[in-house]
């Protein structure tokens, strides 16, 4: 558990798309960011508070974030400077690099020396239980898609404010590097060992109120051949009540396999519920999330009438309308 | 890759169960086992030469290999001392225990001092790449399991056997902890990290002859909460050209999952080809192998005869009467 609120480095950003991760931050998290740290050749802006290092410890932070991707996968004699500063003023430092922070002599010899904790959220630092399959109380949702990175982190962020928004019990259950940024908590799925992926999904999503919801982020897709036994896990390991259907519609294959197609919206709901059903034989398929970003707004709302009409499901993009309709269907479960 | 061929260390096994992996090598590559090595108080016997580590090394064996399951979890002082002789003598160790050689400072030491390697099979010592998808020349079997521990090694043995005896190309691909000391190689799927498990399995099974069939172990179940997204990984990195469904009919709820059942062979049918044609399109289920071991003989026929007519497969015990007939359908795709 990474202790919030954070100060958000951006370092040398080239642009706004580099600090993506501190993006997803503010966003979702606004009252985890108490103000950004950015170096002079920055060249993103969350446009919230610019801050030193004292100013944001004075403010309450407690956790410098590296909310940047980093250029040539070093962690640069420059950025090790604030690191270092930062520890040695009492911050943790947190990150999701592939180049870790635990990796890094000297950054670990200032942790030792200053108490620091230096969060690698790509790596599991949690030895999971083997899943034992037993029904959990408590009620959980998840995003299962016809591709990886079609929006089904987004989905369940949507969904998960909106829940919150109308007074509704729900927690984001965070299972990937940005999503574990965002709320200073979760499982780096695609970094547990394999026998372990269901049961880290199940220590992520314990018995809770009977009438509170998970809104498990998904991974993956059980049609991508690369990442499916992850996402399988989840089916397994999360128990859904309730399961999302998630799309992107103008992807030409599958995400880095340029022979594969996606699945149609009807596979993926068979697959997917037969599956969900072992673990939950009430599980459900309550809404379709599509990623409408390469459309205008006419095609998104005529593509989306045409797949509700044919699913006979609620078909919304929660980013340009909203996660109202999935809360509703939610809701109806 | 262990070098072959083996001395069997029986240790001080308290019964025949105990050495079910010396057993394993012994009777799938018996070209492996130069002999076994038994202390005073063993009570396995592989019916097979018992050598002194001299005498073994005489006879060509490269590594003493931990045929047996040890007492309390722990590599007792009794063992190291065969252990460090061994070493001594110019022997690699290999072993399947979850108390890892490379765990014991003992071991490690002589290892270091006289070159000898130390193979742990229950960790993954390949950096295996993240799946690609990209089909591959050969054919492919595996078999897919109602549940867990249902015969799926075995019959993967089995059929092995079979084709080589019969001439043809085959070669079994382990990814199981016996599987590996049997054959000397493999992967330990269920030690691999989440996002390279179905690269490992693309890794184990690479490009080979038109002709050439890898018939691969298969772990878990897609139907089983705790391990399906090891199977996926499977069905996925796989590539199968022909799958194998495997049922134990006398099991009265999935294994270690009191309140889940196992689904029907209909069902399993349906979900693995599903699953499988999207890394295969021409994927097909060939037949079916049943573990009859808590059937008599007459209940054994008749359950498989009543499965053969509803499946329309053909329907073997392979450890009861042979996998000719599994084969037969191979050879027929």
């Amino acid at each position: 558990m990474i202790k919030t609120p954070y100060l958000l480095f951006l370092g040398d950003a080239p642009d706004q798309l580099a600090a993506k991760v501190a993006q997803g931050i503010k966003d979702w998290r606004p009252d985890n960011a108490v103000g950004q740290y950015r170096m002079p050749s920055c060249g993103a802006d969350l446009k919230i508070a610019d801050m030193t290092l004292a100013e944001a410890k004075e403010a309450g932070a407690k956790t410098l974030v590296i909310g940047v991707a980093n250029r040539g996968g070093i962690i640069s004699a420059a950025w090790k400077e604030v690191l270092i500063e930062a520890m040695r003023m009492g911050y943790d430092l947190a990150s999701g690099l592939h180049n870790l922070l635990s990796e890094e002599a000297d950054l670990v010899a200032v942790a030792a020396e200053t108490g620091a904790t230096l969060h690698d959220v790509r790596i599991a630092s949690v030895d999971y239980p083997i899943a034992n399959g037993i029904k959990r109380s408590g009620k959980r949702c998840l995003a299962v898609g016809t591709d990886c990175s079609v929006g089904k982190m987004y989905t369940a962020l949507a969904m998960d404010k909106e829940m919150r928004e109308r007074g509704l019990k729900s927690t984001f259950r965070a299972t990937g590097q940005t999503g574990i940024l965002i709320t200073g908590d979760g499982v780096p799925l695609d970094a547990v060992v394999a026998d372990f992926m269901a049961g880290a999904v199940e220590y992520l999503t314990p018995d809770n109120d009977a009438d509170h919801w998970d809104m498990i982020e998904g991974q993956g897709s059980l049609f991508h051949v690369s990442y499916s036994g992850v996402t399988m896990a989840l089916v397994h390991g999360g128990q859904p009540d309730a399961l999302i259907l998630s799309h992107e519609p103008t992807r030409e294959h599958m995400r880095g396999l340029p022979t594969y197609q996606q699945p149609t919206l009807a596979e993926l709901r068979d697959v997917a519920l037969t599956l969900a059903k072992v673990g939950n034989p009430d599980c459900k398929v309550i809404g379709i999330s599509v990623n409408t970003q390469h459309l205008n707004e006419e095609e998104a709302v005529a593509y989306m009438a045409k797949v509700e009409a044919e699913m006979g499901l609620p078909t919304v993009d929660p980013f340009r309308h909203g996660a109202g309709r999935l809360v509703d269907a939610l809701e109806a479960v």
